[in-house]
């Protein structure tokens, strides 16, 4: 059996104040393209199809245009469940009709102890769910963090479950030592928010959704497909895509990553100014969305203005001058006078030294303080 | 064959800051146990299904619940097309699904020129659309009105359709001499929005969504079902429910309408204040939703806090006096010095003479008023 894993798609997703919908249609008619040529018997989507729970029209219609290709067109059956970015019943609307062409939409704890059953695989659904759902739905149990919860939440699981089968875990959580990355909105607030992975070993495997990275954690059984597309500049050089998982009967299960090659990619350079506008600064791609990290760049009018012009698709621009002087500033701080801080800062973050007249009035102010402060 | 035709149920709308989903929660459950009992074929739903285009998951609840349970347990096939009021996006999302169970969802102008075949009934579909919506659609043609759209979107059907079967329309729009109410959004602005009925006449019948009242139009052919509720103090006294449309091959099609008892109806009470506070007035149930237009307020702190005490669904409350005494006074107002009006207008108000000193500085006012206006 070929079941296709996929997650966090975040459809609608703004960076920086740009709207990343027209990367995701990208994507995804690739993604559907892919499929095509494999044929799975199943995909599932382990959460965070949407960015926000109040989605944008297009956002709406390119998860429902995308789902209908994968499950009426292709006729491929689907599992979605939802994650922390989406919101219940948004996802679910209509779920009852879809599952009358295998496309099953799970949002509920309790869909936990009702397993889907595709060609003799067992598949458990356990959607993202708060801290304080969970101690709403097993009222009689005290439960302080999502690794309770789990743990709880599984334990009846592991005394029914057929172990001649094989059975599935599709989850949308952090599993404990995973690498997060920017783009991942925090789980819980104020309590840890991973879950071990021995909680889950009652299982042949557990596909998850919620890290964005691919490989985020190192395990035999457990899985990320990580996000769609890099949705942070922490991501800018991982891969993105999905999994092919391959699932036999009396066989290890296995799953390989499958990459896919978007539209732009996130880039971060770290350069002078001058390098970046006289293009002699290496880019994967003019057209990708960039961060530049850029020294030399304090009497520039407008800088961002001009980086456009060659990389139209500039999404951030900082002053890396600064940044980096000040670490090595801040080292001896304490060792220098109040005068010298006051100079260097200047001369960081203006590229200049301050002249006499300023220097003499930086002095003034300064003694003038040392006064107050002694008089005190 | 037997069509149930319903419409205009504004799923959601609220009525003076009162939320009437539980209204609606209740009449959309009788409204399934009535389709238990009369097993129809079919049922069409003409527009507005909800009050607005971002309908409150409460709203989206209910809506999802009721056509569940008509279209997936008793297994109702269901035509719904969309109404002013409803978000394009929003109902149709998923229709690809609901066809597989015979749930049609149509918001497109071009699905007119598909029509859903139903034990040989063809049903035509023309969803509300603006003015604007019509113009791009058939660009080559000057559209001046909503009656020149349906006459231009209905001209191409006519040549088209096949007289020797029943061919029915369903739409929602405003049919030249309907009878309004106060709770329908108009459906142009500025332009005349209603359509004549001979646009119509190829058709057998045209069941019709947009006027709440179930007996609008005087038409051997096209019906309005009325809305499912009272929605406004102008509906007080109307019937509502629902019509049973019996269509047979080489028989006239009848239409006939089954009111349905609400949890509340609304009711307006003209009468006097003492006699409201001491139930000398005839109510038909004291849980209704109330407009109480009384005489004789003026002096009562708080009205409307005792009136609730008796009332608890008192959704409105006007001074009648003065509303009534000023028409009276209108009349004659050129022919009365400006002290009169005064006075005369305290009295209106407060049910009470202005005192001595009270005349006297009315009349200072109005004096050096004079003055100030002669000495211009």
């Amino acid at each position: 059996m070929k079941v296709i894993h996929t997650a966090d798609w975040h459809i609608g997703r703004i960076l920086n104040g740009r709207a990343l919908i027209q990367d995701q249609t990208y994507i995804l008619h690739k993604f559907v393209e892919h499929m095509k040529e494999i044929e799975p018997d199943l995909i599932v989507i382990t959460g965070d199809l949407y960015d926000t729970s109040f989605p944008s029209k297009s956002a709406i219609k390119l998860l429902e245009d995308t789902i209908k290709q994968l499950n009426i067109s292709l006729q491929i059956p689907i599992i979605i469940i939802s994650g922390n970015h989406d919101g219940k019943e948004r996802l679910s609307y209509g779920a009852s009709w879809f599952e009358q062409s295998q496309l099953y939409i799970r949002t509920e704890i309790e869909d936990l102890y009702n397993p889907i059953k595709i060609r003799d695989v067992n598949f458990y659904t356990l959607p993202f769910a708060t801290l304080a759902e969970f101690q709403n739905y097993y009222k009689d149990v005290e439960i302080n963090s999502n690794h309770e919860a789990m743990r709880h939440a599984l334990k009846d699981i592991e005394t029914s479950l057929n172990s001649s089968e094989k059975n599935v875990l599709l989850s949308h959580l952090t599993v404990s030592g995973g690498i997060k990355t920017d783009s991942e909105r925090d789980l819980t607030i104020g309590t840890i928010e991973s879950v071990d992975e021995d909680v889950f070993k009652m299982f042949d495997t557990v596909l998850l959704g919620h890290l964005h990275h691919p490989f985020s954690i190192n395990s035999d059984f457990m899985y990320y497909s990580g996000s769609l597309l890099q949705y942070s500049f922490s991501e800018a050089s991982q891969s993105k895509g999905f999994r092919e998982v391959t699932i036999k009967q009396n066989q290890d299960i296995s799953s390989k990553f499958i990459p896919m090659v978007p539209l732009r990619e996130l880039e971060v350079i770290e350069a002078d100014y001058q390098d970046v506008i006289n293009e002699n600064v290496k880019v994967k791609n003019k057209e990708n969305y960039f961060h530049f990290k850029l020294s030399n760049m304090a009497r520039i009018e407008d800088p961002i203005y001009h980086i456009k012009q060659i990389y139209p698709n500039t999404l951030a621009l900082t002053n890396d001058t600064v940044y980096s002087q000040h670490q090595v500033a801040k080292r001896n701080l304490k060792q220098l006078d109040s005068n010298t801080i006051i100079q260097q800062f200047y001369e960081d973050v203006m590229d200049d030294e301050l002249d006499k007249l300023q220097e003499q009035k930086v002095r003034q102010l300064v003694e003038a303080l040392d006064e107050e402060e002694r008089s005190r």
